[in-house]
């Protein structure tokens, strides 16, 4: 029995995606917020979570948190799959160097432009924490879109959770002033829409009412 | 033919505790920085580093960067060492959920705390990201603690690469005020003096002129 307690939309998306790739059966339970954005409910959720960040994943008894985290162990659990690259092996380790880039430094980039009033004791000091985030992001956005080269995916034709993830976080910039959009790199929305082509990542971003395609 | 690129006291520590875990052969190469922390050499380094940040590995051709990403494919890649549970299981899916949070989340903290300047387009609002930084680490390590439990490690008995990473994580605290030290939490004191009872832990933190004990 696997449920995914999360909010559309959020780091919810990945393992959401996972999921739908791997074909396995599982409960999508949405998440309660409250006006403040603090996670009230359901208690199941709030037990898993200590910071009530989404999201969470049950499987068959096993709590995890970590978007990435959840990703992976889902992966693993299914080998044949074959969304990750053998255990050990060169290209498995540059797929989790990606993932790592992208959980730790582009996932907490967007947070300081999404939370930008968590980042300093300073409410006057909103405005310059969220502008240095937005030039972080852009930063990372032309080195990625060059990285990917011909793509289509992070790893050429091979397609792993580390897509997944980037394409998750590309979509975040949809709500970024247009200069900054990640898909402005011809190389990062030609990925988005690789990805978005496969059946189960497709499935998964139209459940959540994401977007379908670069060009809509 | 192993080589580490780093520096002592950075994120250059877990791979290099990871390494004498193993008791591999590596060569550990310093990189060299300019007086404004610019990356200036070796050639190799700079490389494989696109952005300059420690530390890079280089394992028989193939070059990665990022700490967390390290570390994990030194542990794949010498299952006979046990530094992580069996892939696919559900220790090893709680341990991954570790290192995604101390990559992700502290690790982000600490370089905010660090280097403040980099995250506010103001100079006057330099200082209240470094406050909001120290409340957040503050908040984390108290959330570390009470996970921590009776320790030592952060699975019980069972030492993995998350350990190393947290070692590595809390000792950063000792440049913060004293208020803020993660090592005033008993059971993150102890967790680090349990990771440097390890004679290959201890050997890479003593390579590096690192903190043996908390006690000293």
């Amino acid at each position: 029995m696997i449920i995914l307690y999360g909010i559309p939309g959020t780091a919810t998306t990945a393992p959401h995606m996972v999921l739908e790739e791997l074909g396995v059966a599982y409960e999508l339970v949405l998440v309660e917020r409250d006006d403040d954005g603090v996670s009230t409910g359901p208690a199941a959720f709030l037990a898993a979570s200590p910071f009530g960040k989404v999201p969470a994943l049950s499987i068959d008894g096993l709590v995890l948190t970590e978007s990435a985290a959840c990703c992976l162990q889902l992966a693993d659990a299914h080998p044949e799959a074959g969304l990750l690259p053998p255990v050990g092996s060169s290209e498995r380790a540059l797929a989790m160097r990606w993932l790592m880039t992208l959980t730790n430094t582009v996932q907490p980039a967007y947070l300081r432009f999404f939370y930008s009033e968590r980042y300093t004791t300073e409410p006057a000091g909103v405005a310059a924490v969220k502008a240095a985030a937005i030039a972080e992001l852009t930063e990372l956005r032309d080195h990625i879109g060059k990285e990917l080269g011909a793509g289509p995916f992070l790893q050429g034709d091979r397609f792993t959770i580390a897509d997944v993830y980037l394409a998750m976080l590309s979509s975040w910039s949809t709500d970024m002033a247009e200069a900054a959009g990640w898909w402005l790199v011809p190389s990062i929305a030609a990925h988005y829409d690789a990805v978005l082509s496969r059946p189960g990542s497709r499935r998964a971003v139209e459940a959540e009412g994401g977007s379908l395609s670069t060009a809509g």
